[in-house]
């Protein structure tokens, strides 16, 4: 099952400058058999539900070992059975409405 | 890894009545490792990481193939290294202070 | 326009104890025309759009004036114009289901 | 007080295809004083807390006359008193670890 997740992970008692927790992330991100990319509030991530989700217990994992006593995430997650859609269609279908309606 | 989830599963494609597809998921948490709670938005759910996102990808395969064609789900996850902390006494920490600050 | 609101506030740079946060928004949303109700990963809150979202900011300021120099929220936000619908309706429907399938 | 927000409003009993409904906010955020942009998962938009839930209200309302009798809206909304950050801002500090790291 392909899933589209968007992630954001908080972690807590370690400060205000969490820039250096979510670049923890990218080395797992990268390994993992899923596309991906960062937004200003979240990261986006596509791929099979498995390796999505595996992806993400390495990440807390991860930000455990570095020292966050405390994590809390959010998340948004989608599936669908009626056709494939990217990320990237997902944007594009919205914009071709615009367009539409500007013309 | 122990967890605690608030999920929010939400079909899309099937009307405004969604009742159904959040009841179908209860055998399925019931069977599972994990406690779990309804709430008016959502259900919270404690357990092993990987009791806990088998239990949500399997109601997520339940609800499609109950036919709705798409889904979209909400998750807050919370993880933490420095204690042992249930779902309840999250909530009586809180309310301690509230009796505390009302004496 | 009524909305049904999920609240869950999380301050960053204040440790990991934030039940003390928490328990500051109580006379904030006390003095509210809102309905409320905390559960472990958040606080359900019911009313008008205007008086819940004026509620939720003032326990930003309120948190940030508490010494929180960050604040991380996350929100699920219902509206309908089919019906009206209370937190208390919606879990109902949901267990009327359970009651008749086990019977 | 400025807020950074990640929208991802959801219309319920309008079928599978959402992408008219997240189009026809465009002309309400492109008028409010906010600065804005479309992801796959979501719309950030960043300005004064007023003016952004002034917004989001506008879209709700919008939403329910073009048809849509129930919607769900997930928000992340962030706050910070101590120093100004724009998104891009944001995705900066963790690109820099990036390439400090690549090194």
């Amino acid at each position: 099952m392909q899933v589209s997740v968007d992630f954001c992970l908080i972690p807590l008692g370690v400060g205000v400058s969490l820039a250096k927790y979510i670049a923890a992330c990218k080395p797992i991100l990268d390994q993992a058999a899923v596309s991906w990319e960062l937004h200003a509030y979240g990261t986006l991530i596509e791929g099979d539900w498995d390796d999505v989700f595996t992806a993400i217990k390495a990440c807390h994992q991860k930000v455990h070992e570095m020292g966050a006593p405390r994590i809390t995430t959010t998340l948004k997650v989608g599936t669908r059975t009626d056709k494939e859609q990217t990320m990237s269609d997902k944007v594009d279908s919205v914009m071709r409405l615009w367009h539409e309606t500007a013309e």
